[in-house]
């Protein structure tokens, strides 16, 4: 016998075991408990097309979810996409109680609350809400915004360099930190990286395993910014490993600049269904997204070397005086290996002004 | 009743409150512990001239001593200095067993655990011997080294830059950052400017409550490195506040550059009695110590910041790839207010010699 708060923790951490093969679906998880308050079913939405996280529980508890709760971090759905609405499958399970963490922002899944309790279902929301919406921010952010939740990530010395001042940068970081970042990679639907990289480093972009190359089975979709279209026909990130789009200034749309406009290129993505993508290299572009106010949360690994000169960390970001500085919060810090991972926030401008897109199965 | 490993701990902990004001002294704690274990006495070496921690401890013991044990963070001294010497103190009043931490690196006090033993007293050594070292370790690293142990302070964005384009820099860390740089300062024996910082910010580089500007009662010896003698008259760094030297390449003797010879510097400040120093911007002054190797630590105040363009916190440290970059390693973070402080430790590089020299007490 579990209490709901508790029960609701479990299914905060099922639902994280979807992060990265869930889009354009968020990560959603479930628990069942009997009449008696016993654990009957558990579930977690696994990927795009497949069982909702309800449906899965429901179908392990059968019928010893009469009378029972169900506990969900999202409010389930109302809706019929590639599967059933989840709310008529509760109700017809005979789930007489519901335990919901954060409502659903869309308006074309939202409803579910209101069906149950049309049915004569009690309906609790808020509960461990702040746990949910963190385990859910890429999606939520991006429905909210109507563009990919972005992440930028950055490899830099101590002094905030990324290479030497021969451009020599293999390797700043050590080897856990960039296993580390093939895991970051395997939370996202998209990768991103400008052009110069790519002619630069030559980089494959894909989620490896670092000690024997071998590729993970769901690749995100590599994104190479390249206003020109000048990435050559042999890069590595043009091969079969994984799918790739060349992003040019002629196929997305170009700014006043003649560059690649980054905000019709994530509402491009957003329509192709990636909710969290990850900005790597180089600095000049990850400049320009911070400038543009596209990026959410930064995840720093840093190297303890001294370097003194060589290229930074970041160009370019649109700010020439101290108090114009991009702020943001610190929201964890981890020891990898015998580098330093930094995360942090970046806080939204008082002009960004969010928007509302439904979101389709 | 305490066991010596617990009474070393302790003993450590009292040394440390010496930190700062005992130069070129170490810090020492010390325990007395009567025949049957209890602590009969304590005592910690506040200030060069001033009585040594066995000394105090045995004060406040008198009679209780006799028959009882010592425990010592550093093996006591041989030689009459500004005192009398420990070794002798402790055999007057009757210690049968005297617990060390750490054995004195100095050829003129080194001796007291011999005569120690030589009057029949047990000898123990090396116990708790990391936790003494490395509360010592600025100065025991300065007797080693025959220079002071040089600590590199910068502030900076996450993306390593200590000043906006347009040259602002205040403030780049918060309020509770720049009061942990003042306690910093506190535990030093000279702060070291480059006369471009004060030519352009106009420090005063003291210690002061950061509230009501209050300055505390020892003010470390405020140094400007100025090959030329540019420092203006009303700087504030020449005020009464504190002690200052403005070194000059004629003071000094200069490098093959003409500028002020940084080894020479240091070896004219440990003559002086400094063995701890901080040194302070700017990041062209931190890279000629740094390409120099006379930096053994480095304190970074990271504000959860970016700016994209500015002065990096360094600047020419001798390194033109990616291989030479000055490796460290990461001894400790700390989140201070919203912002992130790291302390690392430069690992020495193979042509570094170590020299002894002695200390005067």
């Amino acid at each position: 016998m579990v209490t709901e708060h508790e029960a609701m923790g479990r299914a905060v951490a099922l639902a994280a075991r979807g992060l990265g093969t869930t889009s354009p679906n968020p990560v959603v998880g479930c628990l069942l408990l009997g009449p008696d308050g016993d654990v009957v079913g558990e579930g977690f939405h696994a990927y795009a097309g497949g069982p909702h996280a309800e449906i899965v529980a429901l179908a392990q508890a059968g019928k010893r979810a009469r009378g029972g709760t169900a506990v969900v971090t999202l409010e389930p759905c109302n809706h019929t996409g590639r599967t059933g609405p989840c709310a008529q499958a509760l109700i017809a399970a005979g789930i007489t109680r519901v335990v919901i963490a954060v409502d659903d922002p869309t308006p074309v899944a939202a409803g579910g609350a209101a069906t149950l309790r049309g049915a004569g279902v009690e309906v609790v929301t808020g509960v461990r809400r702040a746990e949910a919406e963190a385990g859910n921010v890429a999606w939520l952010t991006a429905v909210r915004r109507g563009r990919p939740y972005v992440t930028w990530k950055y490899a830099a010395t101590l002094d905030g360099r990324s290479a030497a001042a021969d451009g020599t940068s293999m390797w700043i970081t050590s080897e856990p930190a960039r296993a580390d970042v093939h895991r970051l990679r395997s939370t996202v639907d998209a990768i991103l990286a400008g052009v110069g990289t790519v002619l630069a480093d030559d980089p494959q972009l894909t989620v490896r395993d670092l000690r024997d190359g071998s590729l993970a089975i769901k690749q995100p979709l590599r994104v190479v910014v390249d206003s020109l279209g000048r990435t050559p026909q042999k890069a590595r990130v043009r091969d079969a490993a994984a799918g790739t789009w060349i992003a040019t200034a002629a196929a997305v749309g170009a700014g006043p600049d003649g560059r690649v406009d980054l905000s019709a290129l994530l509402t491009a993505l957003y329509a192709r269904g990636v909710r969290a993508a990850l900005l790597e290299g180089g600095p000049t572009l990850a400049g320009a997204f911070l400038a543009a106010g596209l990026v959410d949360r930064v995840v720093g690994y840093v190297a303890p070397k001294l370097l003194g000169d060589g290229r930074a960390a970041l160009a370019g970001a649109g700010v020439t005086t101290i108090a114009e500085a991009l702020d943001l919060d610190l929201t964890d810090l981890e020891r990898i290996g015998p580098d330093l991972r930094l995360t942090a926030i970046v806080r939204p401008k008082p002009s960004d002004h969010p928007a509302r897109h439904p979101y389709s199965e």
